[in-house]
C-alpha cells in the first residue's frame, strides 16, 4: 500500500537563522559543577573513565548538575532516497528503503526491536522516500520531495528543500520535547546515503574521496572503487560551483540528502531544548559535522553513541572531539548503535547522582592519586 | 559496627572437581541455529557485528536459540584483602576494602548504584576481609580467613582454603539461580587485589611482570615500579616452589585472594546451570582465566563486559579469544564495567529473536554482499 505524501508548506515554520540563534552553548558551571563532583565521589581520581566524562557532558548540555537520567528516549528516523543511487554505489534496490523504513515504523526493524527493548519511542520520518512505505503507527509523513537529485551533477537539493527538511526534523522534536522527551537520537534509512554522507564529510573537512569512503553495507572492491569516483567528482562538482568555503546550508543543499537536512533540524532543535543528542554512525555524524558548521554551539550537546566502521564516521568523531561510548563494529544505521548507547547516559548521570562521596565514608580526599 | 564472621564449614559441599565436571560446553547446535537466523535478518550480512557476536554467543551458553534476553542479573562483589598490601603497592590503606564493600551492600557505591539503574541485584561477599563491613542486606558473609598471607614469601592460600571460597561464590549463585537470576555479573573489592591478578596472569600465560603489571587504581611511577618488582619476585617463589605447568588450584591458592577464588566459584556455578557470566575488570579477569585452565568449558559462558586498562586484563582476552563489549577506560573495578555492559546481553537476544527477517519483507537473501 502506498499513500500520497503529506503536503508540506513552502515556507519553514522558523528561519534557519533563528534556529541556528536558538542553541545555546554548553553551560560550563554546570559542567564545573559536574567535575568537581566528579572528583568527590568514592573511586580513584580519574577511573570513571569515559562514564564520568559523558556526566560531565550531560551536566553541560542540560544545564543541570548533577543531571536527571534520561528516561524518555526519542529515536528519529530519518527517510529519504537518493539521485545518486542510480550510479551502482551500492546492490540493493532503491525501493528497499521504504520497504525498510515501513519495518521500522511497525515496530519490526532492528532499530525498532532494540528502541523497544530500551523504552526508547521510534519515528520514522519520511522526508525524502520515492516511494511511500506502509502505513503503520511509528511514521511521520513529511515529505519535501521524493529522492535527492544527482549530486554528481548537480545540487542535490535547493535551499528552499533544505530549509523544509530541516524543519520537519526540528518540529517532530520540538512536539516530542513538549511531550516529555529528554534525549533525541538519530537514526536514518536511505539506499545509497553513505555516498553523501561521506561527499558532506569531505567537504566539510577538506579530505579527499579517498579518505572519506567506505563499504556501507558491505560493498565489494569494485562498487568501492566506483563509489569513490563518484565521491570524487560529486567533490569536484561541488567545488567548482560553490567553491572550498560554502557554508554549511549550501554543502548540505548540494550534496546531502533529504535525512540529513532532517537531523541538522532536529539537532538544533533538541540543543535548543537543552535536550541531548545521540548521534549514530555515519549518517547522522555528517549531519551534525554540517549542524556544528552552521552552528558551534551544538557540539556540547552531542553524544556519540557508536563508532561506525565506515572512515567518514571517525572523521567526523575527530573533529567534533567526541570519543563513541560504543564500538561493536555495527554497520546496519537506522538509529541501531545510537539505541544501544542510549541506557549508558541515565547510568552516567545516575552514577554522579548517587554515588557516595569520600567525605561521606569518612575517608580523605584522593587528590593525591 | 563489626560483626563476627560467619563460620565457614571446613569440608566444601561440592568437591572441585565435580565442579569442573558439572560445566557442560557451548552448545554448538545452538549458535550455528544463531548464526543461521543471524544471516536471515534484515540487516546486511555481519553488519550486527559485535551484537550479533554476543547473540550467537548467548545462544551457545543457554542452549536455546533465539535466546531469552536476560532480565534478572545478579553482581557477585566479591570481597578480600591481601597480605601483599604491606609492601606498599597501593596508596590507600586496607580498612578501605571494608568501607567499599559496605558501602556496595548498603547500595551506595558505585557499582550498586549503577546496578540499581539496571535491576542487578548485589550480593557483596565478603570471603576475605580484614575487617567485617558494617551490616547491609546486600551483605553475605563467608569469610574463610581475614585476608591472604603475602604472596612474595609463600602461597596466599591453602588449597582448602581455596575450595572453601570457591565454594561460598558458588553457592551464592546456585542460591541465586534456583530464585531466577538468568545473568551473574562478577564484581570484586580488595584493596591492592590488582597485585595478584597481575600475578595470577603472569603464571598463568607465560608473561614477564613488565607484561603484566599496571598502575591499579592510579599509582604513581614510583609505586608502579616496587609493584612490578613485588610481582616478579612472587613469580619467581612461584616457579621455584610449584614449577611453570602447575594445575589452576594451585596456581591459585600460590597466587590468587579469596576474592578470586570466590569468582571461579561464582562462575563455575553459573556456567553448570548455562546462565551466562559477565566479566568485569582484571581481578575478574585473572579468576576467569584460572576458571578456564581448569575447565576449559566454561569459556563458551563467559561474556567480557570491559576493558580494564590494566594491561593483565587485556592479556586475557586476548588467551580467552574474547572481545569486550565496552571500552570506556573504567578503573573502578566493584562489577561497574559488567552493570554498565549487561544491558547489552538483552538487546542482543531481542535483536536476533524480533528482528523482522529478509524473508518476511519480501526482499532476496544477502548471500552475495
Amino acid at each position: 500500500m502506498t499513500v500520497a505524501p503529506q503536503r508540506v508548506s513552502a515556507a519553514p515554520s522558523v528561519r534557519l537563522r533563528d534556529r541556528v540563534a536558538a542553541v545555546p552553548g554548553a553551560d560550563a558551571t554546570a559542567a564545573a559543577a559536574a567535575r568537581q563532583r566528579l572528583g568527590g565521589l568514592a573511586v580513584p581520581l580519574g577511573a570513571a573513565g569515559g562514564l564520568g566524562a559523558l556526566a560531565v557532558r550531560l551536566a553541560g548540555a542540560t544545564g543541570t548538575c548533577p543531571p536527571a537520567p534520561p528516561r524518555n528516549g526519542l529515536l528519529v528516523v530519518a527517510a529519504g532516497d537518493h539521485g545518486v543511487h542510480a550510479h551502482d554505489v551500492t546492490p540493493w534496490p532503491q525501493q528497499l528503503s521504504a520497504i525498510l523504513a515501513g519495518a521500522l515504523a511497525a515496530g519490526e526493524g532492528a532499530a525498532a526491536v532494540l528502541a523497544a527493548g530500551v523504552s526508547v519511542t521510534v519515528r520514522v520520518l519520511d522526508v525524502g522516500l520515492a516511494t511511500s512505505p506502509a502505513e503503520a503507527r511509528g511514521l511521520v509523513r513529511s515529505r519535501v520531495r521524493g529522492g535527492t537529485r544527482d549530486l554528481v551533477v548537480e545540487d542535490a537539493m535547493t535551499l528552499d528543500e533544505v530549509a523544509a527538511a530541516v524543519d520537519a526534523g526540528a518540529r517532530l522534536v520540538e512536539a516530542a520535547v513538549a511531550d516529555g522527551a529528554d534525549g533525541i537520537l538519530l537514526g536514518d534509512v536511505g539506499l545509497a546515503n553513505t555516498t553523501p554522507s561521506a561527499t558532506l564529510v569531505a567537504a566539510c573537512t577538506d579530505h579527499a574521496a579517498e579518505a572519506v569512503t567506505g563499504r556501507g553495507s558491505g560493498i565489494d572492491d569494485a562498487m568501492l572503487a566506483r563509489k569513490r569516483e563518484v565521491v570524487a567528482t560529486a567533490l569536484a562538482r561541488h567545488r567548482e560551483q560553490h567553491g572550498t568555503d560554502a557554508d554549511a546550508w549550501t554543502i548540505l543543499a548540494s550534496l546531502g540528502g533529504f535525512e540529513h537536512a532532517a537531523i541538522v533540524g532536529a539537532t538544533l532543535a533538541a540543543a535548543a531544548a537543552r535536550v541531548p543528542v545521540v548521534l549514530d554512525g555515519v549518517v547522522s555524524g555528517a549531519a551534525a559535522l554540517v549542524a556544528a558548521r552552521a552552528c558551534p554551539a551544538v557540539v556540547g550537546h552531542l553524544v556519540a553513541g557508536h563508532r561506525s566502521t565506515e572512515p567518514a564516521a571517525s572523521l567526523v568523531l575527530d573533529e567534533l572531539g567526541l570519543i563513541p561510548l560504543l564500538d561493536l563494529g555495527l554497520r546496519i544505521g537506522e538509529g541501531t548503535g545510537a539505541v544501544l548507547a542510549w541506557p549508558l547516559l541515565a547510568q552516567a548521570a545516575t552514577f554522579l547522582g548517587r554515588t557516595t562521596t569520600l567525605a561521606s565514608l569518612g575517608v580523605g580526599s584522593d587528590d593525591d592519586l
